[in-house]
């Protein structure tokens, strides 16, 4: 029946780079980005962002360069979701918590022709730029600085700087006409590193494609209205910020950028701008705690808070709602270039005790409208789990929003990608109500006598004793079962050792826990070790709990444990 | 940089099946319709479409076959836009208000293979097929009649009924997998008819990609949050119900579905299963002011009205919201499959004198997220018509979401794409602001000695005056000036023309608005003509205007009017 060809009117490839256009012509006295002092309007940032792809493309970059930014959240890191696509060129957005080290890896492996640094980070480009490789065949990167806008050290004129750009660039019309269109919207955007850490780098090749449709999903998942204010308390370079950087164009949303996240900061910009929405780590979550103030509950709505990245306790949300805000709770990875899964919430959950409903709001929900389709599937017969709410399984995701693959990485990709769906390296169940609950990265899972123990659910039990401000589980090794779990513990401040014994601890989770999934080994440390991200690092958890022997007699009477720094006895 | 390739986890062709798959998996014991008595969720919606779906393959349905339904807004009606498109065929709604003969161009043009009926219009089917022309190669499609689900007179087991082909549906696995899965995003879904009474009948194309997107933005134009309560006030057949067929599957609603629109039915619903959206036509905000009750204002939220199809007074508004809806206009053709503009709010206009809010209102808004551009365009030099809510132009469309053409027709085709954009047919304005306002269709447009005069700027000013309830303003021949305006005129009952006299409104339209766009005639008639959709037929009051002759001297004081069909006479 069908033999009409396509045209350029209902034929558009997909792009987010579209939206900051339409934000230009539908939103025109809308403030877009608020940074201190400095105030844009949309079409001031349409026009930025034009300015700067003008020169870049003056620089020789085309399509499908690298440029990369290192930089906090300044309004340069929000304008170059836009101009950098602009000219074809694909945006890869560093971590700036980075070491030297890391960043030079990244670097010699993206191999960008600009790197745009904020002046923050100069001596650690720097660095960086110190330890890669020289080679003839292939120059360093261009460094161009970004200093803040109102500095009153101007760069010398010669010096090329993030703003010099940006003044230079032309806009005329025909200028901006002239700007890259894209072609094929299966082309790359970005790319953002999941690890650089080794010699086997992970660059997370997104589409165009891909990013509009997460675009889409992340106003959708979050149920997002019209003219959010946004603070962006969520680093643009963890997954172009959930992918809320395009997303905040396509709302006509002012954007509150800030350089420090701390929890003056994040009080003092609600308070002044009127702020509606942020999304953040838990980490944060904690760092709001601290900060407390007492008038958010005063406001006419609450602050909505999107979380995820880690796996929360439910009491973490019940503390942070108290303060005023509304949490939301999400999950996805870099891989999906936002969140996969939304914890949606179910007005009837409301008449629910308080306990409870946090409980739900801990679990990571279902996938989000333009994923395919989300399964949690037996790692060995690959099978689905029962919707039982216990049966583990891996989670596995299909959908457009995933990205295409790890750059220059096929053994990676191919990994990621066998069985024909995306294996997130993830462990959960899934709900009778459909709702997904990770339980563990697959690699901290603990096997012990064959039964499988969450680390995070042991966690969980940890976080609900009220001396616990931290608790990491791992698996140490054991004689007789294999493995059996270690706990890592930070009390709060004026508790210790002596105050709370590990035994107490130990009594306490058996108490609150099956006997198997119980930790045998307590360590308290002042503070665990984590990564640029805030997320703790079990790997070097690991290496410690493997230095700790277990000396058990059948009974399980009498335990004698060494560590590799410091002896440590206990009775159970 | 890139050489990745897609692969089936990453590249899922869009099509809004899978919404429904999603909320059977998502939404498990929530429900999806509600009937009378009948009740699903969204697991038994779900089953009931595989089952149709293999059902019609069995009776040889496959890609591309044309399935017609003539139906109201009853379950069935809903299900087929999924069932139908699960074989690969394609869906053709047909509007129930047309009469026989239209309904027999429609199938002579559209050719399906099944026609599905509800049990009230089979006198109506019939009539029509008789008036097929018999054609030896060319069968007659098969009819299946759809029957109310609690009927007592089952049809006899031989005969094919709606409920009968779902009950003998397979659902096993296997089937359910053996289902069509789309492979090119761009193939047909539906096919909607905008115009099937001449022999040039514009059978609208909508592609599984255009509907998907359609379906997303019309969930974010409408800011429209998880699980509504959405009550099928807008008929199915009129674009797919705005594309919220698969919307409301997006976002896990319950569809109250109602087999006639009226004010008790309308009002006993929203208050039986607390609806908390519904869309509706202008003329149906007008049957809700007639059976106005008192106490939707009490419920804590107000019920949310999407509206949109033809050009509403800002006063209905007004009206409308009084009553404790909140009304949110929108624009979009058959051939946009669904709103392509939306008034987006701005909580600032809240502030100014209702009045002027309303007249905000009553504007058609800013392109939806997907759509890529909107513009007015000057229809003879083709530029770009100055953003000053005055110049006037034709509104043109770019986006994904548009009609892939008319069937079989590649003249009306061409003639609406041509040059690179969808031409709307639509007069309008664009403001400051980025908001844009039909002021006509280009067919309606009054041309009096070279000034263009808005048929509904004129009517917009009679729609103020308290005695008038209808308004509608064409051209009328004028020696001197070509064309000038003449209204047709409703009153409210109880008013006549002896009350409200021909002069008195002519007066009070040139206190109104400037005295070239006044009407120099006004007609009074008990009810307007209209066309199936409820829309006021301008043609046929052309064909009235063009039989009165204006008689003027140069000086203006003293005309004779002589009507077709009645003698007429006026003074100014």
């Amino acid at each position: 029946m069908d033999n009409l060809a396509l045209c350029e009117a209902n034929n558009v490839p997909l792009t987010p780079i579209t939206f900051l256009k339409r934000a230009s012509e539908c939103y025109p006295d809308r403030t877009s980005i608020i940074y201190g002092q400095t105030r844009y309007t949309w079409p001031q940032t349409y026009d930025r962002c034009c300015r700067l792809a003008t020169s870049l493309i003056s620089l020789n970059i085309t399509k499908n360069d690298v440029v990369s930014i290192l930089a906090p959240n300044v309004p340069a890191m929000y304008e170059m979701h836009f101009s950098v696509p602009m000219t074809g060129a694909v945006l890869n957005p560093i971590n700036t918590r980075l070491d030297a080290k890391t960043i030079a890896v990244i670097l010699g492996h993206a191999q960008p022709k600009i790197v745009f640094v904020d002046h923050e980070f100069a001596p650690l480009i720097q660095e960086a730029l110190h330890l890669l490789p020289f080679d003839d065949s292939k120059r360093h990167p261009l460094i161009i600085f970004i200093n803040e806008i109102d500095s009153t050290t101007k760069p010398s004129s010669k010096e090329l700087d993030y703003e010099g750009l940006i003044r230079r660039g032309d806009t005329t019309l025909s200028s901006a006409a002239s700007l890259f269109r894209v072609r094929n919207e299966h082309d790359p955007i970005s790319l953002n590193y999941t690890s650089g850490t080794t010699a086997d780098p992970k660059g997370v090749v997104v589409s165009h494609r891909g990013a509009y449709l997460s675009t889409l999903s992340a106003i959708i998942g979050w149920e997002m209205g019209i003219f959010p204010v946004y603070l962006w308390t969520l680093s643009m370079f963890h997954a172009n910020g959930w992918a809320h950087t395009w997303s905040m164009a396509a709302r006509g949303a002012t954007n509150v950028c800030i350089r420090y996240i701390n929890a003056r900061e994040v009080y003092m910009n609600i308070d002044l701008h009127g702020v509606t929405h942020m999304a953040c780590v838990p980490t944060v979550l904690k760092i709001l705690l601290e900060g407390r103030r007492t008038n958010l509950t005063h406001r006419s709505a609450p602050v909505r808070v999107l979380t995820g990245g880690s796996s929360p306790p439910a009491t973490l949300f019940e503390k942070v709602e108290r303060l005023g805000f509304q949490v939301m709770h999400a999950y996805g990875l870099t891989e999906s270039s936002g969140a996969a899964l939304y914890c949606e919430w179910q007005d009837e959950w409301n008449r629910l005790p308080k306990q409870q409903q946090m409980q739900l709001k801990a679990r990571q929900g279902v996938r989000n409208i333009i994923i395919d389709e989300v399964d949690v599937k037996n790692t060995k017969t690959l099978e689905s789990v029962p919707r039982d709410g216990k049966t583990m399984g891996e989670i596995v995701i299909k959908g457009n929003s995933l990205m295409k693959g790890y750059l220059k990485n096929p053994k990676a990709t191919s990994e990621a990608f066998k069985h024909g769906w995306f294996n997130t390296g993830d462990l959960g169940v899934i709900y009778p109500d459909g709702h997904v609950e990770i339980k563990d990265r697959s690699k901290d899972i603990i096997i012990s006598g064959g039964e499988n123990i969450s680390s995070i659910e042991v966690e969980k039990v940890l976080y609900m004793h009220q001396k616990v401000i931290e608790a990491a589980v791992v698996a140490m090794p054991h004689p007789l079962w294999g493995e059996t779990p270690c706990a890592f513990v930070v009390l709060k401040k004026g508790e210790d050792e002596l105050v709370t014994r590990e035994g107490d601890l130990i009594k306490y989770c058996r108490d609150n826990m099956p006997h198997f999934m119980c930790p045998r080994k307590v360590v308290f440390f002042n503070e665990l070790p984590k990564n640029s991200n805030g997320k703790i690092l079990k790997s070097k958890l690991r290496d410690v709990a493997k230095t700790l022997v277990v000396d058990e007699d059948d009974a399980g009477s009498k335990k004698v444990y060494r560590h590799g720094v410091e002896h440590v006895s206990s009775r159970l």
